[in-house]
């Protein structure tokens, strides 16, 4: 009902090269390839996006290593990234929520909008959602084609590196906004990227203590730089004793699970105080078991399976967090790199010597 | 503050005998003992009460086994019963929230009111705990004493074999709270007498279909007459295809788990639609595992252990259902007997031939 | 991207006439014309819909007598009509959520998806709300094109009349559902259509006492018909007096305000409970004043300002509700009459001599 | 159960005076006596406090004034004070929550433990409480009793002077955790001392943008000191200008409104985006009228009427945010001054040249 098509007053796109290169998940095997391929167009509410930055992830490492979740999953040629900052240049028939030159990261669900999860504000767990870089074209390229309404402009004063990764923050503001925050005994237990946003969400959102674990001693120490209240090396101290002294017996709050080791939930439901709930979004590699009466029902705990950002209360909240510069996630990001050397990216993630990589598209300038 | 002392024109007992049958868990074996013992006093902030029906509880069964559990809860000799109803003949020092000749269900748990738990309107998982019954002399008997805090007054109209099994029935309507229920399609799976309650509270908070499983014909005729909207024989269907079946594709909004078996739990996972809940009343036997990827964390599931009842908004919720005439707790109870017949009773739960079953103290005509 | 536009094996239309009837605000005066106009287009992400039934609502009666705020608000010439259920005969480009020839009832409020509102959950207070038959052309003509979006389809087993009058039923759930309901006693101040439809909603929603008020005769009869557990006739009898008489003095848990009377909203507020909800869908003519102390503050009030429905949850609520045969609206609808005799209902409710009144459009047979 | 008496084993109290200094209200006229009364004695379930400091209310001033409030509820003679702080030196039968020697903040309100709001954890809207200081002795004094309940073991590291102020400042955190507070924006409109903590508590409990309102430069200051992040003068500035500006167009979130003015709540709702809410804590001096259809059922916002503190959530949150050192009070206490002085900070409060007034008891130095 709004003119939304373009003309001579009202152009839609920018001049623009034809081929770009792209990561690609060429074959379904071990490691990627950079190809050259067509520039994608924006389609009707679609809009094509010229990449400045985006984000590596751990499920971009177990694409690489074509793991068995990989080899059920993807079905290759498919370009990789879901993470990723960019600049509008062109807009499909019908968009009118961004306009060209506008910055926008980017939710990586592409939902149905039609079942019932979607049409009852339960769009994150959408039965029939395709994911970027995943099950359709992502932005590990120049350029890439996402749905107009999964762009989310980028606050003011945010840098680029930092808005390339909001996608994975938003996995950490969903599972910690889950539950009670402000006033509360947090525990992030695993500090890989996601932990390491937690840590500075629960922060920023009102947290009076937040406890973070892991049993590498690198990432403990970006914990520490997230500005961790206090740091558990669960290799050498035990979990629920150093949590108990901590909070002088209390006990914590909540938990928000990044690690998805049966271990770290355990310990977790252990250290809750009775009434607290546990919000899980690492994904353990394997069923595991529980002692339900002990950990969870006779303690009265609330356990919420976390995936995906509400869209779009998420996005907005880590908006707010990250505009006022109460959130700041520069300590998180350890790397930065040229998109062409993808594979030192995989390299250090292989390692478990990096907080979150941040890669520079071909052309783009660090 | 208010005067709180017995003076000649405020008596604060009324006659009584004293000494008094009672079933008592005497020794560390198989099996109760019937007894004469002393009739109780109430102490300062307690009430006595002439018991007038109480109720047996699965709990119950598990003590006159002295299985694991009860050998390393219980410390004979105990008067048991947890569930009753009775009439106040005595008032301790500073009680005023009842009087003489006042007929009261009785929440069984004894709390501590000082713990976090118990300052922060979760008394029902307070870390001291004890519960009547198991922990201290229970309603088993001819009178019991009991804190006037846990009294509940009777709504009116309500039989006394129906207000004998407030305290189980609030179970039910605390799991059944625990979420959402208007509109929603509910399965409830296990139909013990928790199972039966819930099935009415369910179908009378607003729960537009109620779907009941178990394997025991038995229970799931009384399923059927508790009016259940659909009962499934997973001796014989398949729960998550006759759920499917039964909503049209959509799956569960919620599940009341009350049987404590493994694949109830994760059939009822399956069945739930994506961001349902399932609330956890049934204590497994055992440890168990999940697929927590692909039950829980994927599908955005909320999990609650559930325990006790809310004090006391789990009363005042049942109270309104039962007063309404909304809830007709009447087909679940299958027998009434003589409490002198305690032997009966817990052959009758033993062969799964009854729904709940209701005792009459000595003294006390049916 | 998939593919959604017609083809010659995916005919995206339904021959059909080129112009038809419309019953179209013409002019900046009272009263309205029966026009013969185009049939409009379903452009893109549009559907048009041969419309089947449609409900005259009070804002038409607004509308038709051309007072102040309609005035301020529409652009002669709209067609008018909010509330209709349709077939669907044409679809737009993009349009995948329904087929042709489904049966779809339809929400009125067509909202940007991009303003903050829009983008956490809160479309229904859309900063750019524009209304079927208020800002664009609506339902009271023989086709009708509206966003795809705003389509639902109609649950089985619902007849057209009450698909017709879901949008209005809709407030009446998005209201009563704002607070708790299961277990609560409830009164609906205001018998209007809405608040027929809302005594209906509390009750299948599993409020246990549901109390209406209103000074007509005529609508308290109809109240009783929609199965009010009492009525109170506030021409008469005082409210207050009346509820606490009803809930032997515990008051209200929450109160539906349907009737924009200040009366009304005072008395609601002073007969809640401590702690209760009133949740305001009427709309006041004027402002008023309240003694916020002694009837907000102190008692610990809630108050929620309700407009529109929640998009889409209230919608799915009242699908569960109607599909289960727990809601049952068709006592509400006093009169089905040919569209031709728009100012027939325009009488009858000028009369206050109607609950809805439904309305047959040109072709369609009763 | 336990043993609550005293023996000489276990004895209950400490050696103290029998008669002490105390401000009482003892005609029903303007001003305040300083009398010498008897040391009250704790009864059962009470303990009695050697009161350490002692915070000045409005309120007071009110009572000291022998407003039309005041002359309609209190009953001279009565000690005033409800915000204190002391030292456990006496326990009555059946106390086991503290022990001699404990320092404690106290609760205010003295409920009733058995109506329909205190059995369903809305003891706060207790229908028959009782408020120390005004219908019962209060903490102006050398001593008082007090229910053991009511004490709130003060959280470690916390100053005296801030400990007695426990009690106002629960007021602003019962207002701010009403409604969503991370990641928002909130206004607090009017900076008298319960504003100035409800800066603080907005601020600690996440909140990423608090703006503060008044007429008085003074006490704009000091809501500057407590790190509002902007202030208005609202007698030069225009609020709702002045908040779009800040928001950049966005609105607010919340309001916690502390001033009773109803200029004040109008422009909140104004200025708050839809779907937000406000919280109303100061008490109007008279009904005034809304726009209900504007401010508040278009807008679709909440309105909350807050009084006292939730028993006892509202304490523990506030020990954890003061505890954390989240939440530094300081700068909101302007005055500290012997009690004798009491005239002195009557005359500041008049002046409107204090924050918060904390007096010191006869023989304790400051």
């Amino acid at each position: 009902m709004t003119p939304t098509t373009a003309t001579a007053e009202n152009p839609r796109t920018i001049t623009r090269a034809t081929t770009m290169k792209a990561i690609v998940k060429a074959k379904a095997a071990e490691g990627i390839e950079i190809h050259t391929v067509p520039v994608p167009t924006a389609g009707p509410g679609e809009i094509l996006l010229k990449v400045k930055r985006a984000g590596v992830c751990g499920t971009d490492l177990h694409i690489y290593l074509w793991d068995r979740w990989s080899q059920g999953r993807l079905q290759p040629p498919v370009t990789l990234g879901h993470e990723f900052v960019g600049e509008v240049v062109e807009m499909g028939a019908g968009v009118t929520n961004v306009k060209l030159g506008d910055l926008v990261s980017c939710e990586s669900h592409v939902v149905c909008h039609t079942c019932v999860a979607c049409r009852t504000n339960l769009a994150h767990v959408c039965e029939n959602t395709r994911t970027l870089g995943i099950d359709i074209n992502g932005g590990f390229a120049e350029y890439v084609a996402v749905p107009a309404v999964n762009a989310w402009h980028i606050p003011p004063g945010v840098p680029l590196e930092v808005a390339a990764i909001m996608e994975p923050c938003g996995n950490a503001v969903h599972t910690a906004f889950a539950g009670p925050l402000s006033g509360c005994t947090i525990a992030v237990t695993g500090c890989g990227p996601i932990g390491l946003f937690a840590i500075g969400v629960a922060k920023a959102a009102g947290a009076t203590c937040v406890i973070a674990s892991d049993v590498s001693p690198y990432r403990l120490e970006l914990a520490r730089q997230m500005k961790a209240d206090a740091v558990i090396d669960v290799s050498k101290e035990d979990f629920v004793a150093r949590v108990n002294e901590i909070t002088h017996g209390r006990g914590l709050d909540g938990v928000l699970e990044m690690s998805g080791n049966p271990k770290a939930m355990r310990d977790g439901l252990l250290a809750l105080r009775n009434g607290g709930r546990l919000s899980l979004l690492g994904l353990p590699t394997e069923p595991f078991e529980l002692d339900w009466n002990r950990l969870v029902i006779f303690k009265g705990i609330t356990l919420h399976g976390i995936v995906g950002r509400r869209m779009y209360e998420t996005w907005d909240q880590l908006d707010q967090l990250l505009r006022s510069g109460r959130l700041d996630l520069r300590a998180s990001i350890t790397h930065t790199m040229p998109m062409e050397k993808f594979d030192d990216a995989i390299a250090l993630l292989r390692e478990g010597k990096a907080g979150k990589v941040v890669l520079v598209p071909w052309g783009e300038s660090a």
